[in-house]
Parts: structure tokens; sequence; C-alpha cells
């Protein structure tokens, strides 16, 4: 008689997205007249760059006669789209990746999902606190977490990293030694970043100790700052250690287009196994390319006009964050984050836990964030807030929290 | 210290159609004047119907403006595309499958090898012989499978279920129970089906035993003959024991453009858990949704003129199954498949090994398949030819053959 995965079964509740859609949806029906703002999930509002536009007319009519019609594409993406990857996004940045060490997706959230399946099941993970829910949960799914402690919401196997006001929301190197060590800059949730020389001393840390580093390079696009590392390949030895995740849904608008990227430098080893050889046996099994239509796009954002075109719209998003983050500050709140990344990050008033403040908010403001309780314990009394809203709907969700 | 995955070395080789590319590509290098015919991977070649192309535009045109963009899709899928899909592939055909029972992906071949996650990880597992290597593979890579054996090309943990000349390539019930019973109707690779009443019998068979049936039904459309099951849920007392996935590769030619959708029903449990409620965490927790504008491609693959469309482009496939089929008949060779399948199913002349017919057809007449014992052991002296060319290039192919 078949059974089902009990590992799935230890996860507790559903996934913290669906939960605030679904308080949300509920909400929206018990009062049709409120107009709610979303603040929460990271979905993007502005329409795709023109650029972008006429890159998936043209894709699209490509499909339309025998000649330049497309099927199945190869294992790891067109090579037209790695090889401006493997220049724009890494080489033009002095890191040295070729165009065989990069994976097309259909983004980030998938390959961060899948990425822990390539490694031995008993191996130990270490994510920051709060951290981005994907990781923990999929390493749950696998079964490499143990227990879960209903009162500390933490699993008795993870090696959790506290990123907290006190220091600055960057974690310190672990007191026990992981195998796989997840990290995300510009982060998600907190909107902190952290300098070169910071992510230098995990790069060395993990090569002494023999650990991988999953990169989540999600949010680079919104770097302002100098001295902010665009990628990890930028550091020293970190083509030994490290897989960098990359999205376009963040620099290009694509939450609903799906690309992304996984980089695997040949490098990389986990015992005498070349990483790169397995993650391409996943994907030669398991997945069927990203499609023609969506690859020609993200070309196009490689473009001068592309670049131009999605500068702006970077822009747009992060004078929605700096409304969000001065307004916030000028009402009392304590606000860190968006200055490299769309996400702000607010203690909550009163000490509120995390899922108060969050149907206070929806109740007094009708806004919708995300509670930072559901990232980690380190996230209670902590709130999320992005950009990803329209100008104007931004400008009133703070005035709306202003008066509250 | 960092480890790999052990049950991913345990693969043999890579991934089968990886091979067979390889291996062409070398031909080619070796050869650059030989003008090659690929009648190999399940790959189409038709461009896409002009109703699908007109979708398309219209939905790109929609993400360029920001009243009508769209960011992530909803978990499941778009309701437009899963109420279409309940409508005409299940209730018009008698099934009582809700939309809230589908699940759209990107493609079958991802579902096909994710769907084994929500099992638990002894379950096991009894695969058709031949089989798509697909649902194996991600057998080994969960660990599930046991030791390999090099000389008989079998796992230990697998139980196998011939498919031979003798029985017609329909299996029989296997001796040891299975947890799970992944079956292909019509098949690939070997082009057979079996009756409503031979598949009601797996259906009776998995309720008795409490295994759970992953039916996949990705070459429903090609099926020309009466009383051949369009879908599992023709059969009583499907819905507590079968999952069905479908793909529009084949049916629409989407192999580039990447879409599927999974049935799970309600009434589906193992153990105690409803099996729908873990796909759906699943979804959730490691999958962002199908593209909008591919889902809306899907959409309209479902429209009078959309099926009026594609039901000449499996027209123009069938000929060239028949072409080959008949065709090699009357070279002499023993065939089968075709008939409600796009795959033909041929034994190899001169009790040639698979590998060796492959090597002898790519050097004699250019032209590239699969070897048959890629599929499993009792594909050993056979061999498949797909019916995805272009009429010419199969009527050119099969001349080549006659003339060998």
């Amino acid at each position: 008689m078949v059974w089902p995965n009990e590992d799935y079964l230890k996860l507790p509740g559903s996934y913290l997205f669906s939960t605030v859609a679904r308080k949300q949806r509920e909400f929206s029906a018990e009062h049709p007249e409120a107009k709610i703002i979303r603040l929460s999930i990271g979905d993007v509002t502005q329409p795709l760059a023109p650029v972008i536009i006429d890159a998936l007319h043209k894709a699209v009519d490509e499909m339309a006669s025998a000649e330049t019609f497309k099927g199945y594409a190869p294992d790891l993406g067109y090579e037209f789209l790695r090889n401006v990857i493997s220049e724009k996004d890494y080489k033009a940045r002095g890191c040295d990746i070729a165009p065989d060490e990069i994976f097309v997706s259909d983004g980030a959230k998938g390959d961060c999902g899948n990425i822990q399946e390539i490694f031995a099941r008993d191996c130990k993970v270490a994510v920051c606190d709060p951290v981005y829910p994907v990781y923990v949960d999929t390493n749950v799914m696998a079964g490499r977490t143990g227990t879960y402690d209903e009162k500390t919401g933490t699993w008795s196997d993870v090696i959790y990293m506290p990123c907290t006001a006190a220091n600055g929301f960057a974690p310190e190197l672990p007191k026990t030694v992981p195998d796989l060590i997840y990290l995300c800059f510009p982060n998600n949730p907190t909107g902190a970043t952290i300098t070169k020389d910071q992510l230098q001393v995990w790069v060395d840390y993990a090569n002494k100790e023999g650990a991988v580093i999953i990169y989540d390079a999600a949010y680079e696009a919104y770097i302002s700052e100098e001295n902010v590392p665009h990628s990890i390949y930028e550091c020293e030895g970190a083509r030994e250690c490290a897989i960098e995740i990359h999205s376009f849904s963040k620099n290009a608008g694509f939450t609903g287009v799906r690309l992304g990227y996984t980089v695997i430098p040949k490098d990389l080893k986990a015992g005498n196994v070349q990483l790169h050889s397995l993650w391409a046996r996943r994907h030669g099994t398991k997945y069927n390319g990203a499609p023609y239509i969506i690859q020609k796009a993200g070309e196009a954002v490689y473009t001068p006009e592309g670049q131009a075109q999605l500068k702006e719209q970077v822009a747009y998003y992060m004078k929605n964050a700096a409304t969000i983050r001065e307004g916030l500050a000028a009402a009392g709140y304590t606000v860190s984050g968006g200055v490299n990344a769309p996400y702000i990050w607010l203690q909550t008033p009163d000490n509120m836990t995390s899922w108060e403040f969050f149907d206070y908010l929806l109740e007094k403001a009708n806004v919708v964030g995300t509670p930072g309780s559901g990232f980690g314990p380190s996230g209670e009394h902590f709130f999320r807030l992005t950009a990803f809203g329209s100008y104007e709907n931004t400008v009133e969700a703070i005035e709306r929290i202003k008066k509250m």
C-alpha cells in the first residue's frame, strides 16, 4: 500500500505567501468596498519594457513558420542567452564564468528549491534567520531538517544564523560547521547587504570547511552603493565553493514571464564529484528548458536599449522604496533596507507580533504586507514591505499608514 | 564537508536523448556533407497553429500595459485555462474532474519526474519495460531503486512489466505488488494502446492493492480507434487511485513552448493523506507557474478554430506515421505502433542490437532514431522512429532505409 512522503507532513501550515494571499482574499470578501494595496509579495506591477515586448513578438513570429520554428531547447538553454549572460553579468565584472557553466531555467524559485537535491541527504544546512522560506521548506521536504519545535518555530537540524538589528542584519559565521550555506544579498526579506570584504570572509570560510554556498542574487539589479558585490564570483576562490542563482523577475519584471539561471562552476566539487555534472543530469532528466520565446526576451534584457529601459524601471521601484523608507521613518517607525534592495524591513510598533501588525495594517489601512515571523523566528516583531507597487499606490499606502 | 547525492551517482551513463544527440553531433562533425534526418526524439517540426500565434501576440500585448500586465500566476494555474481543461478534456468525456483538481505546469516531463517526490521514499515502483526513462531515472535519483545490474540493465528494487511482441506490448499485472505504477497509453516508446476494459483491470487492481497509478496521457490526441480510453478517469474508481499527466507538446506542438498539466483528484489518498494537498504544497514551494502568455496559448488550443487547426496538425503527423509503418513493412521489417500514436516500434534486422542498428542507420541512411534498449532491457533488438518530422523528410528517410 502506498504511503506519502512523511517529510512533507512535517511542514507547519502552508507556504507563507499562500497564507498571506488567503487572508487578503477573506478580508476582501468581508469588505468588498476596501481598496486594498498590496505591498506584500515581491510581485512587480510595471509592464514589460518595450524592448522585451518587441523581442517577444518577433520570437512568436518565428514560431509561426516551419523554417524558424523551435522545438525542445538545448539542455542548458540557448547559447545566444548563455553567451550574453557570461559576457555582461560576469566577464564585464571581472568574473570568470563560461557560458557552459550557466543553466537557464524558468526562474530562481525553482532553482533555489531544487538545488538541494544534488547534495547528500544528511548534509547540514545553514540559513539566515529570517530567510526566504523556500530554502528551508525544500530541505524539510527532503528530510534534512529534523523535528520542528512549534514554540521556537525552528528545526532541530537546521543551523540558524540570526540577522538582527544588533548585527545590522548581516549573519555571523555559524558556530556549528554546515555543509550547505544559503546566502541572499541584497537580502530578502531584510533588504540588507554586505560588502565585498564581508562576502570574501564567507567564501574563505566555505573553502576552509569544504562547504558549498548557495548564493541567491535575485535582487542584484537594485544595488546602488559602491563596494556591494553584484556576484559572489567577484570574491577570490568562489569558483571552488559557490553556486549562484539569478532571476529575471526583479530586474526585468519577469515574475509572470518566468526566466532565471543558475551558475555552477566546473571547479566546484562535493567529495570528488563535479556538481556541474549532477545538475546537468537533473536538468536533462526533470526539465525541458525555458520556452524559446522567453529566452529571446531574456536576450533583449542585455541589449543597450534593454539596459536603459530596465534601469528606468528599477529606478521607478527604488523611488517607491525611498518613499516607504522615508515616510515610515518620518512617522516614527524604525526601518532598514530599501537602499540596495526593493524591500523595507520595519520594526512593529508597541511590540506587536508580526501577524498582529499584519491584521492591524490590513484592517486600519487596507495595506497588505508580509509578517517578518513568516521568514523565521528572528523576524518576529518585524514586517516586510515591498517597493514593487505603483508609485501612486505606494504614496497612498504610506499616507494611510501615517494616519493609523 | 559537503557530499553529493549518492543516488545520482548510481545512474548509468547519461540521459538517453542526450546520448543520442551527442552521437548525432559527432557524426555530423565527421561528415559535414551528410543530410541527417532526425526521427529520434519526439520533437515536433510543424509551426504553431495560427490560432496559437494570435493568442500569443495578444497576450504579449497585454504584458505591455500596466492595466493588463500579469505578474505571478495563481498557484494552480489561471482559472480560464483550468476551467476549459475540466470542460473539454474531462466533462465532455463523462469524466468528473473539477478545475481545482488540475495543476497547470511547464510540461509533462517535469511533472512525470517530480511526482514521485510526494510518495514515501521506500515505496515500490512498477514500470513497463521498455519505458520512458524519466520515470525510472527520477526514482533512481530519489534512492528508491536499489542497485543496478549492468548485465541485465535492471534495478534490484524496480518491478519491471515486460511489454513484448508476445503480449502485444501491453503489460500484465505484476507478480510483486507495487505501491506506484507508471502507465503510459498511447505508449512511448512502443506506440501500443490498451482498451478501456484492459485499463479498468489496472484501476481495479490498484484500488484493491492500495496502489497509485501515474497515468501519462501525453499522446492522447493521436488516438484514432474506438474503445481506446482518452483518460484514465473514463474508468470507474480511477478518482481513488490515479494521477493523470498531460502535455501540450504533442497535440499542439508546444515542445518549445512548454505547457502541461497534472490531475490529482481530491479523493486520492496515500495512507490517510490527500495527495492533492501534498502536490499543491510542492507547486507552491518549488514552482512559480507557467508564463501567462503560454497559458493564454493553451486556452486557444481549446477554441473551435484551435481544435480544427490542431486536428489537421495531428493528421499531418499521422500521415507520416502511416508512411513509416507501411514503408518499413513493405521493406520486410516487423513493425507495430503508429496507429494511435506517433511512434513506430520496429524489430531490428539480423538480430542486431538496438545501438548497432542506431549506428548502422546513421551511417548508411543518415537517419537518427532511438535505440529500444535505451528504454529498458525488453527494448533490446527494437528501435523507435517518430512521426514528428516533416512529410518530405519522412518520405526520404523511408526511401533511404529501404535502400540500405
